[in-house]
């Protein structure tokens, strides 16, 4: 017998000890939101590094369940992303008038584009009008499509030095001949609002570290969840995507929120067999219609990332966005899913502008 | 319909030049042996970078099987560290061999130990020893257990100016006075053999990306997979544990392998029933005999990263190890499973030797 008395002790002290960490370490989102919110917080995600529990294992994993569904928040079908957004964004405007009247400051973004592709156009455009609306400083430097790795250099080294700037953001993807890895490498940590580097990635994938940033995009998503009132704890989360800008950070995300955490990429075998299993699906593959109704579990909550623009000429600019989910079988099965457009988009901007004010905020020292 | 003709052509493609793409990209572990590795690798894992697929989704993914299990590598029930650890590190040994004599320079590794803790102790001794028998020149800093943080950054800094150390260990755990984030920070990233840098972890978890080291227990176990003949491709992996040192990496590094990876950690709901369907279960909980059999899918290739120390006074140390898994019962389902000790153990010994030679030929380009 290789389980010896002490090992039998030990099994014992570490359930006791579970069930009293999880209890003191753990609390419901409504609990969070009324202990540990300072007046100025904007979202109600919680700050990372509190998340991090002991690992204790015990015997009765499956009975853990800390969380009980919050009575205060009402779920709908549809999860309405801009209109979060927009909650989130007037509130960054508030912060954003505090801080000017108190320290006669405001939060500024650069954007740094490359070419003239119509998707990052309209992009760029929405960023830079959301700083307007929120009072935020916006600057923007155009290149030219055959730009050199310098130019870009020397535009990214100006904002870096800027002490007006204080979130940079490349968009991507830029032209084929230039180094994404080298430039974004290039960005200033603490300008880093996208949180593409690699060592907030880094902090964000390893425990009791955490980024100064979480990529904006994975942050909407979490934040859609929680106001949505999903428990995350100990739930099955399938991400399906393996991108550096959404699946690789929403999967370590989800993983902080003590989530059990599948990632279905291309070479999956049978994606929908192990989707179909999932309390919540957050999709970013990038392939319209994907995710049918039969890769879903009844209840289930699907955050659609995808966003693939099909032409249609009778659209504003030629082109709409679909999604990954199949919108009306997902609503038939689903719990909750967002809509694309007007569900993760939105909230990929609101989480840049308060990522660009925590940005300011850190350097000023603006509570 | 959603589905547009520009979708159907476009999925269409996709299909076409995934197939083609996975047909250049891939190929079969005893491909790479004979195509790809220098006269001088040491490993049969290939170079993480080579590994990057294009993310291209077929309907047909439950199809995708590049692999052909590999004829020329027999497994046996009972992967042998053991003796995998020693033949890695007499090639290290005649590598380290042929740097002394090509440009009169060998391998240098610095271990900074502090405290007395018994585990750690019998650790070190193994490293340092491993070193010797490898021609790698060892230096040692013993800290006493109340030593001040200045002691330990004094250490740190004289390694990572010294130019004959080209890899800094900081035997983990530390007194818990001591700030382990900001003291594994200093570690020179060019000399940060257990890859622990969050800059490391983050190029680790970023498709394209290379980190300069991969930490050593989880390379560990990649390297007994490939070894044992085992495919990972599209291959069902449950990690057992979210750990810095190995279930973040193992986790890591199996999804740059291709598998469908699931994180099981202490909050995760019926984690035996999640395991039960994994191929490849690799297990870092540090629960003595967590893994029963009833957890394990028939044919499942299981590495038991587990190393709990049981007091034992019949043991040469008054102690011995016991791994997550019942080995009794693992061998009688599972198609390969590794023993405690003589699995994961001696590889990690083996590994460190690779990473510390690794850093000392990039520092001098020796090939």
């Amino acid at each position: 017998m290789m389980r010896t008395t002490a090992v039998k002790n030990a099994t014992r002290k570490v359930l006791v000890g579970w069930a009293k960490e999880s209890r003191r370490y753990l609390s419901s989102p409504a609990n969070c939101k009324h202990n540990h919110r300072s007046q100025s917080q904007i979202l109600l995600s919680p700050p990372l590094v509190s998340l991090d529990l002991p690992e204790i294992w015990g015997s009765d994993s499956s009975h853990f369940d800390p969380h009980q569904p919050p009575s205060s928040i009402t779920r709908s079908k549809v999860i309405d992303g801009k209109s979060i957004a927009e909650e989130i964004r007037s509130r960054v405007a508030v912060d954003v008038k505090r801080m000017k009247e108190s320290i006669g400051k405001v939060p500024g973004l650069a954007v740094i584009l490359i070419g003239r592709r119509r998707d990052s156009l309209t992009y760029v455009r929405n960023k830079i009008k959301a700083c307007e609306e929120a009072g935020i400083k916006s600057a923007l430097a155009e290149l030219p499509d055959c730009c050199a790795e310098e130019d870009v250099m020397t535009a990214l080294l100006k904002f870096n030095e800027d002490p007006s700037i204080h979130g940079i953001l490349v968009q991507l993807p830029l032209p084929e001949h230039l180094d994404e890895e080298k430039i974004l490498n290039v960005v200033s940590l603490e300008k880093d609002v996208d949180g593409f580097h690699p060592l907030n990635m880094g902090n964000l994938s390893m425990r009791g570290r955490e980024p100064l940033f979480v990529p904006c995009t994975p942050k909407g998503c979490l934040e859609l969840l929680i106001r949505s009132g999903v428990e995350i704890v100990g739930k099955k989360a399938v991400v399906i995507g393996r991108s550096n800008i959404v699946g690789l950070p929403i999967s370590l995300l989800l993983q902080r929120h003590h989530a059990t955490v599948t990632i279905v990429h291309a070479c999956t075998r049978n994606p929908e067999r192990i989707t179909c299993e999932a309390d919540i699906v957050v999709t970013a593959a990038g392939v319209p219609n994907l995710i049918r109704s039969s890769w879903l579990k009844p209840g289930a909550v699907v955050i659609d990332v995808g966003t693939c623009p099909i032409e249609d000429p009778s659209a504003e600019y030629g082109y709409r966005l679909v999604g990954d989910v199949c919108f009306e079988e997902a609503l038939r099965i689903a719990s909750a899913v967002t809509p694309v457009p007007g569900g993760v988009g939105p909230m990929t901007i609101a989480m840049l502008l308060c990522n660009t004010l925590d940005s300011a905020k850190r350097l000023y020292g603006f509570t």
